[in-house]
């Protein structure tokens, strides 16, 4: 089952709006064959793995990370293929997520005489598709927020500098959160603060650029900002509110980017009504970057899922600089929002803190 | 030398204003005999061990966390019990950080035929007395402070609210913080929000109380704050401007509180003209611990050597609470004052960060 989620992380960014998965075919305990699910439309993992020996699997162990389909969605499902390959075991880690969904697949195997074992590693496997499995199951993207703060929780200093809170090894790790989410979202003040790209910068990646969105009221997004740059082959959603004018709106729509009037709560996007927008163009994750009023509007509304928090070894000393999220606060402790099975990990002297928020 | 480390850390906090020493006596191999610095007066590491032995430890060595003196003080020089004890061999951590003295006591050994080795442990050994080796250098106390604060940066929401943000292992471990420093000081604002009694209540705990210190430019403590409390055994000394009236200054002498009058810089006590003051009393290490607006000065005044940061799973996800240091900060990221050395450590979710300040 490791080898079959190190074979699923392969896809992991890749597959929107399908899961990442992995298989694994062993036979009297040796490794003939894996696969795993590249992107949606191509073959699922199982698929793969079957295909590299000829569909015919007599006698076989199949280890797959997600419970195996039984229904026809862009592909034929997969039981059948693994009845039809002569396999008598499949071994699973995670349970189908899908609403409706969860068992049928292995009882379907089991009812035609094949050994099914559930949970095997099932925690990792589930793990491996968080984003996916909210999506699924509650019909929104699975919020990701990044900040970078100083030891005393600054994201900028009074006069709005900001580059470089964290350090080099840190900025990279965001780049693969970036590559593993379906999009990245920012205010337009971060964009006419600090004008970022917010593409994909690594190494030794051929990943899919994730959309860049853009929360921008009143449309400010100049129309020379680098995030609306089609070099890197980055799509750009501008997420507007109704009362931009319908010139204004053309002319970047002319440049290329998608524009989205959205609904309006004080003055400000509602950004639980862009979540839903979100989710009906198939964006199952979503990297929020920032700035300090869009962290603090998502946090406040219970959106965020995930947190990755990177702090610098750098203490700002003073309270006027600008927080890692802005806005109203709670006057009582116990308003303040929770963070589960926070994990602390270094980048040098960079320390990241990532957890699940829960709320109130 | 492991071992007369652990023999020193026994004194630890009780020997000021000396250093805590350990010694181990070893003949052939095997420990005989064991001894540490119990409190300023009384015998040194050395004299205990030997003490043990009735003064003979012929063809001896002897393990010393710090180089053996070589002048009298309240006691006099190690370096001739050494000698007339026997002892061939002397293995020491740290050197005698006394300006003008270090190396005089290895000299005077070597001189006298008695192999001396250095610096084994010598980093640990020194560390050890981090705050005696501040103190006998800068005469001035080593000045330890200490936040309790969410992720995102908050001491206390906006009306104040700040118990608990840590949890029970985080405050016990303050505690232990407290039993090792000369003295605790906080702002007359935590007093009045507060009213902390600032002991050290640990369960097995035999050592003296810190005396507690409030900075306290008009004298606005009030007569009954637990702070005040004798109780406890712990002495109170109140820093004052130059403003408060005779009687009200002589009210709280009568209840048993030393009062001392500080100069003033724009309107407060002048932070480091109290270190000095304190310094004179044989203060040889504090613990700051807070509110906001002392952290705020202490850290811009770099006076601070030591920081710990509690941190708490928390988010208070506003900007409107109390900063851990209140204050103006600097305008540029260049300005933040660096934490060099940082460890991360975890009491259950909470989060300790340790760190050596470094100022611009």
């Amino acid at each position: 089952m490791r080898e079959a989620l190190r074979q699923a992380r392969k896809g992991l960014g890749l597959t929107s709006p399908n899961p990442a998965v992995g298989a694994v075919i062993v036979k009297d305990g040796v490794k003939i064959s894996a696969g795993y699910h590249k992107k949606a439309g191509f073959p699922h993992a199982e698929i793969e793995a079957l295909k590299k020996l000829g569909g015919n699997a007599h006698g076989c162990t199949i280890y797959v990370t997600l419970e195996p389909c039984n229904h026809y969605g862009r592909t034929p499902p997969c039981t059948e293929a693994i009845l039809a390959s002569g396999i008598t075991r499949v071994v699973v880690g995670a349970k189908d997520p899908n609403p409706g969904v969860p068992g049928r697949g292995s009882q379907f195997l089991k009812e035609h005489g094949i050994e099914v074992t559930l949970g095997v590693l099932e925690e990792e496997c589930r793990t491996l598709n968080e984003a996916f499995n909210k999506y699924i199951t509650a019909r929104r993207p699975f919020l990701i927020a990044k900040s970078a703060i100083t030891l005393d929780g600054w994201t900028g200093t009074s006069t709005g500098q900001s580059r470089w809170i964290t350090n080099e090894k840190s900025r990279q790790f965001v780049h693969r959160l970036r590559a593993q989410a379906d999009a990245v979202l920012v205010g337009v003040g971060t964009v006419l603060a600090d004008n970022p790209r917010l593409t994909v910068r690594l190494r030794h990646s051929t990943k899919k650029q994730p959309m860049r969105i853009i929360v921008d009221t009143h449309l400010r997004t100049p129309l020379d900002a680098r995030v609306l740059d089609r070099i890197s082959n980055s799509q750009t959603l501008i997420a507007i509110g109704p009362d931009v004018s319908r010139e204004v709106l053309e002319r970047h729509e002319k440049s290329g980017s998608t524009v989205v009037v959205c609904p309006v709560d004080q003055g400000r996007i509602d950004l639980t009504a862009l979540m839903d927008i979100l989710a009906a163009r198939e964006i199952t994750s979503i990297l929020v970057e920032g700035g300090s009023s869009i962290i603090g509007s998502v946090l406040r509304k219970a959106l965020v899922d995930k947190y990755y928090i990177f702090m610098a070894p750098k203490i700002l000393g003073g309270g006027n600089g600008i927080p890692m999220a802005a806005g109203i606060g709670p006057k009582s402790m116990d308003g303040c929002i929770g963070l589960r099975d926070m994990q602390v990990r270094r980048f040098d002297d960079d320390i990241m803190i990532v957890g699940y928020p829960y709320y109130g």
